[in-house]
């Protein structure tokens, strides 16, 4: 079975589109992104994009902020101290990377944990291990949402992880051992120091590839039945795409794929879902769902 | 091996208070550390006077204050909001479990988290995940300080965590993968829920058993010359012995320790360091090592 990330990420923004219809015609607020996007990074221009059409389809009001590469930290975070305090924005995001100039952590750490709709935050971090409501960061979240639609079994499931970053490894491995569903699954890390990657891959019921290097895990690695999540979206150069690359997933999708009971594709797996999380985080700040 | 965390606890605690020592002859303020213990539960009592009698080997001020159990969560919440603002305490500690009309988690929120030397607030939570400086819940830093003093190698290692609480579990398997020494493990977190519980275990270089249940781990689930660390301290009833219990710890002891290339016996392994832990984050505190 191929997981359609594509056609579910469509589906949940056609339902976030209807609640926001509901809210607004009964005298809500229109829920309010708003995307800080410095430089002209192409892979940021292109994710900052796509987030505004997503606003769009959803319902949502959108604030595209753009700043040159070499805006002042000073400058960026004078800007953040101002959404945090602009009401009628419910929730933005700062686009990663950030100019080597500027601190990625003083910036996350200036945003609002209230608005913090990437869930990047500390507290958010925080709430999401010790199992509290927040904004969970959005690919695990898109990830597990693709788990529930598609009603994949991971209770008592070995789950193996590979990668072990702060925005997919690490928050996706407390998400699939949390007492809950999706969840309950006995979780294993790899990453580049494990010396076993490749058996515990073997005996896994799930595997998760975070890892960003394209084609790491081969049909060998994975045992028949097994439900493989291709979180990777790494560029490859492609001289007859008019884009001039391809995206690439971790997984060798042609042969690991028949091997499998459910694979995501890369394109159209994980990719529209974490999209679509940004949009269900934003959908609950609005909602003031879980702060005030 | 034996590993002793009795006497690493001592040589620690020793250190702490030469450092004190120096502090104060040099000017500097004696940590403070408050405690604060609502109704009589045995085991909350034995903790707390343990705290505040290493309080004292470590040079520190220490100050208990005491509830009946049916003190008000209001009136809990006040004196947490006192001991906040107040600034001869550079850290306190809320001994949990706390009564049942009294929510725990409103009462970790209501801490200053640059006082939770607990490690138990979500921004501290947050930032131990994400690898920023903070305070780390005591146990999970009490066994990385074991596996540092006695050098025993993680990186990439099997280390299997049995069970996935928020004070020991779940921050254990973030620090086993955490790129650092000790860490750099290849983890995997087994719970109530786990089918492959002891296969995982067999599997396992470093096991790290927090689940709670005497003699859990067996001979049979321990692969010859791994390291197994101990955190269960279950009390179980003792006629022979004069506080009419003894403690119990996760490994059946004299069996798998045969086995093993280093082990943590119970009492004496991981439970002094956990108290000794409390000390560091303390002395942290009192010289404002994470947080102004």
């Amino acid at each position: 079975m191929i997981i359609d990330g594509k056609a579910t990420a469509t589906a949940i923004k056609a339902e976030i589109a209807e609640e926001v219809a509901r809210i607004v015609a009964s005298g809500g607020k229109r829920p309010h992104l708003a995307a800080i996007l410095v430089g002209h990074d192409g892979g940021s221009e292109t994710y900052v994009k796509n987030k505004v059409i997503a606003c769009e389809q959803c319902g949502f009001t959108s604030t595209l902020i753009r700043y040159e590469a070499d805006v002042t930290e000073e400058e960026l975070l004078r800007k953040v101290d101002e959404l945090n305090r602009n009401d009628d924005i419910d929730g933005f995001i700062v686009q990663l990377p950030l100019p080597r100039h500027i601190s990625e952590q003083r910036v996350i750490e200036a945003i609002d944990y209230r608005k913090d709709v990437d869930g990047f935050h500390p507290i958010n971090v925080g709430r999401m291990s010790i199992g509290l409501p927040c904004y969970i960061s959005a690919t695990p979240n898109g990830i597990l949402e693709l788990l529930r639609r598609y009603h994949i079994e991971t209770s008592g499931k070995k789950c193996v992880i590979l990668g072990r970053s702060n925005i997919v490894g690490k928050p996706m491995a407390t998400l699939m051992m949390q007492k809950r569903q999706p969840g309950d699954a006995t979780v294993t890390v790899c990453h580049s120091h494990s010396t076993n990657l490749k058996e515990e891959c073997r005996q896994a019921d799930i595997i998760i590839a975070a890892i960003g290097t394209p084609h790491f895990v081969t049909a060998d690695m994975v045992k028949p039945g097994a439900v493989v999540i291709d979180v990777g979206t790494t560029r490859v150069p492609d001289s007859t795409r008019k884009s001039g690359y391809r995206l690439c997933g971790d997984v060798d999708f042609d042969n690991v794929a028949p091997l499998c009971s459910a694979i995501t594709p890369v394109p159209g797996g994980v990719g529209p879902m974490t999209i679509c999380s940004l949009m269900k985080n934003t959908l609950s700040a609005g909602k003031k769902e879980f702060y005030q």
